[in-house]
């Protein structure tokens, strides 16, 4: 069985991370999407309510589970018996930060493999950072790029009826 | 049985090829090195030379099939069925060729996915360009970046002793 | 009365070049666009040929004015009372060029402005290289990239009954 | 008459900004410069400070009108009746940022334009971070990048005599 | 006698910093290593540490003085004669701000050249910001990309035993 | 005393090389300007003649050598006794070529080092297959872009009177 880790902080998961998150799953018997503690300075959501979020996405999948972390990502990875790290890659700003923590990774852990997905193109031009500028004046409005209750839970905490 | 091609034309294999291959090999159950007959306008080898080079450098993997292909390289993967395209990610630069073949594919074959998997640093800033002017004048010092069978048939073919 | 032209060699027009067009038609009275006689080494269509299936494409639009020019683009677009030369970007590797070109043309032509239109994003990540890629195997694929008629004729140049 | 909107924090106006803004000047019947109210954590100078220095750069053109808004800019656009939002583009790493916002607006304001253009040459390699670095310790020295009433508040800012 | 002058905060130094700063001295005579007091928000080390923690990788030279300067770098490096300002080039994200460090640095001294180095290979990939979060949980395994005394005192530093 | 030396093919050369070479003979005690017998499919100048079009350029220089080598750069490099490779760094474009050069460089002679220098700001956007593009309808406009003695010779080679 082979299993692939999908490592990220998800404040909040967009239709973008589901996007290579599924396709991941097609490759990969099972995944784990796996949520970091620590979400910077100003988390919108809990690592709670970022799960639950999650949960919510991706009810009813067998092959797709959601976990948490301590220390470094690549670590657990191997605790868990993954092969792979999954990567979305969007644009050329992404490309040297994931060389660099793709060659750090080899470092730690030769025999962890990191593979890159590219997202459909419809997702390709949305950052979250753009995504929660949008949502602050109108969740409304990034329907196309968050699922409905992710919409709904942003709607909430920026104080929209 | 999950399949992923791997298309080029290698002309000829380096150890970076050679890399992205073996770091698949150990996700799917068997990798097709697909090469394209045509090499641009003035290739080094001959397409059965192309296939020898690599056959060489595999021999005795029972994973690794060294095939050819007319037409698309995605619709013969389909054939194949194969589940994903293997594409190495080197540099910036080819990373916008690489994500606009990726798009175009989508379009062509929807449940052809593509993975990309970055080189060991060693194999990182060698292209094949580069490889062939230094063999030019000493094969003999591009040892590191191809396997010496391949850097005897350069030699041969530039007429070194 | 404000007129802008947009240069290049449309060997053949796609849908991503009729993007860029109608935007600058929204923004200027008269938009010219001029057809570079020299479209590289192999072009695909004549000159007469490339202006054809673009005035099929903008067939009836008043606004838009399809000819050709001799010298330099930036020459011609004063010669023809031209504010403003349009041009699409597409992607970080057409930047530096476009850079490059626009501080030339206005050391040529200080007065001339140069203005970018982002094409919409389903065009973002195809080429026309891509495109004539694809097309010489089935011109039928690339009907989402040009208008009908130039996918027929790239279909009867292809030699496809 | 067609009215374009120049937004941003502007903290403070550089040469750089007002090169842009009268290139925009030459294609638009009037520019509306919009100043975000916003301008991060720690602003050099407030917005009506802020709003003060773009009034003196400009002051005797009739076509060019210094505001503020709320919420999106994209919305304000409309509001205001702006055919385009006008967009400065100095360098490879803000293209790719560019490119997100602009198909984020379009998603928001369909009908709203977006262009871009590219400043002169003298001014492409003068981010505000830098001139805000050396005029720390002595604004005399950005005289070449900001408008000399610009600079003499900068000195005045930082408690030079 | 040339001198060359290389800043930076160097919190903490790294192999890559050394790299470039052994390869800076096989050019010119003398090399002034030149520790900015204020290395951001939250600093690993003091000044006083990180000049220490140089002074120890360095050790034995001649050919190297370890400094610190109040203002710019690039009125220091006048000030101590300096002919060279020594710059690391690593990637492509470094590169436009690089550009513009440089054009200002000549704008306020003509006279001071920049000079950059690509450090090996080996370094290419790793950032400091990367090693710090590696180090966090276990500095025994940054031994590859700092000093011994430096991977020690981040183990002190980040409370480990 | 220390040597370097900067090759390229020179065809012809212009301000923005002869920039990058007067930087780097203000560092070095001499530099070799090494002109490359290859450039390319359809040179415009001769090798006797773009060495003609750089003596006359330098002339009355005893720091500055003009010769042209066989075989590789790197190895000519050593063989004159240089301890550096000199490059222009213009471009993202450029970069990640030149950090492949650069890696296989240290390859082939471990202990040549090569230092980059940034052009002058107003070089930084003009490429000379840009300036051979403008020069081909009228030279007298490139001689911002080159020496007046190499204006000369491209416009009687475009057979202008």
């Amino acid at each position: 069985m082979k299993l692939a880790i999908y490592g990220g902080t998800f404040d909040p998961v967009t239709n973008g991370h589901l996007d290579v998150l599924y396709r991941a799953a097609r490759l990969f018997d099972k995944v784990i999407i796996a949520v970091a503690p620590n979400a910077g300075k100003n988390p919108l959501f809990t690592l709670e309510e970022r799960m639950e979020l999650i949960h919510e996405s991706v009810r009813g999948s067998e092959q797709i589970l959601v976990e948490t972390f301590d220390g470094l990502l690549v670590d657990y990875a191997r605790i868990r018996g993954a092969v792979a790290l999954i990567r979305g890659l969007r644009a050329v700003s992404d490309f040297e930060y994931e060389f660099q923590m793709t060659q750090m990774n080899r470092e730690l852990q030769p025999e962890m493999e990191t593979i890159f997905f590219m997202p459909s193109q419809e997702y390709t031009f949305t950052s979250s950072t753009i995504v929660k500028q949008v949502a602050l004046f109108d969740p409304g409005r990034v329907a196309k790029y968050v699922p409905l209750h992710v919409a709904a839970a942003m709607n909430k905490r920026f104080g929209h009826s």
